[in-house]
């Protein structure tokens, strides 16, 4: 199943794709349940399913404007240098552990959307990533158990502002710029992703491929991240984990090569669709 | 006017702080802003002033539980490395800019709340802060205006699992473990602060004086903080910055010194009252 959030008639709602259109469930479920992430906490999703189906409503994606899959997780966990390919681009000693950043929700950003460079940065950075989404939550979370908590998988990109990621050791500045975190296009639920780590992510600016790697190549995998998250923070559902991005970063070809006003930017990841965002600069 | 958050009759509430008492606004006015956030982001400080002079209700501090200063703000930013007795004694270069961490809301304590060690890591230590509250959000703040962006003061402790702060580079997990932020025991307007500068921090563990500074010796003061920060990140009412901590962490003592079961630390700044929380180790 494939969930979706988006902006029809000028309210933000959501819905089950199905085909080529956005399958609405009826007005008293939408009460109930005003966004995915209240979906996701109540562990509604089979019964959205069924609610969809029923009332028939359905949309054409064309006529609303897409949201990001959820626009206000509770917990928004990024994963630094998740690949050997990436790690070694960036010169830097592989780690026992793994990289974790935190964005707020303001730097969330939909499918189409324009993602907005400061004028000040001409470092602006791809970083095309598989997210996973928290289903069900916890505490010390054991590796064996960690894909029951997962509610499903989307693409993700980490865009970054490199001068202002790298003013200290702290990534934090870089990767908080508002609106610079593609989220999309839609949840693919667990159940349709029998094996994530045969997923091929792919990131292409203006057609040309910048990023092609298998979700197996991550150094931390989802288990094990996991496992390490939830020792220190509790993981509740609608949490959001963007595991971290493969070599072919911008910044680190020679010459470096940066997104710029009117660029194209799509992150494909294998049955998760195509998450695509033209780049404008911030007025 | 000293505003505070706390747990009266079951229910979370806020009021200002009169003597020895904690007088809460009236019935209407609660249900208009059900907690100090609302306040903060109607800008309706003064209305709540004279709400609370006209409804005389008041309780006993000691009859109710304390909430921290505020539970849910938008952004809750940390600046590391923010005194020159600090980074001495973390051995590292100066910095040209600020370095930036985030944490989880549900990170944040209360006045008096046991706040929580690990049970498998030993190296738990304190960090006495001053943290400033946004009255007036905004974008690209200028040092000059600043202070008029800031709703009030508290004190605040940004206690550290160190070993988890230092598995990589990003202090992520290390400051994010649940409850271990304490904030408060209230908020001082600003207009009660004319001159932060001159505000000494205290950090005491079992009552030894562990660090002591003045807020005079920031690095960055608070005008650069809001106008760096707010040029990578919008503010909102009710974000909070903690501003960082002075020389005297137990991880850099030799030989080092870490809070146990039962410790007491305390943060204290002038004028800003004591946040005073024990220790106790995760089950």
């Amino acid at each position: 199943m494939k969930l979706v959030s988006f902006i029809h008639a000028g309210q933000p709602t959501y819905g089950v794709v199905q085909g080529d259109r956005y399958v609405q469930p009826p007005a008293d479920f939408l009460s109930r349940f005003p966004d995915l992430l209240a979906v996701l906490k109540a562990g509604a999703q089979s019964e959205l399913q069924l609610a969809a189906a029923k009332s028939g409503t359905s949309v054409d994606p064309a006529a609303v404007k897409a949201l990001p899959v959820l626009s206000n997780p509770g917990k928004l966990i990024c994963v630094g240098l998740n690949y050997k390919s990436h790690v070694a681009e960036t010169k830097r000693a592989d780690s026992e552990y793994p990289s974790l950043f935190l964005r707020f929700n303001d730097t969330l950003a939909a499918h189409g959307d324009a993602v907005l460079r400061p004028s000040f940065s001409e470092r602006f950075d791809w970083e095309g990533e598989l997210a996973l989404v928290i289903g069900k939550g916890g505490r010390h979370i054991p590796k064996a158990q960690a894909f029951e908590h997962i509610a499903g998988y989307a693409c993700f990109n980490d865009v970054s502002v490199r001068d202002w990621q790298r003013h200290t050791h702290q990534f934090t500045p870089g990767k908080n710029f508002p609106g610079t975190a593609p989220f999309g296009p839609w949840l693919v639920t667990r159940d349709d992703v029998p094996d994530v780590a045969k997923l091929t992510l792919e990131t292409r600016v203006n057609g040309q491929v910048m990023q092609h790697a298998s979700i197996d190549d991550l150094i931390f995998d989802i288990p094990v991240l996991i496992e390490y998250i939830s020792r220190f923070t509790p993981l509740s559902p609608g949490d959001v984990i963007a595991t971290g991005t493969p070599g072919g970063v911008g910044d680190r070809r020679e010459p470096p090569v940066y997104m710029k006003d009117g660029d194209v930017v799509e992150v494909e990841i294998t049955g998760l669709g195509v998450l695509r965002n033209r780049i404008a600069t911030e007025a």
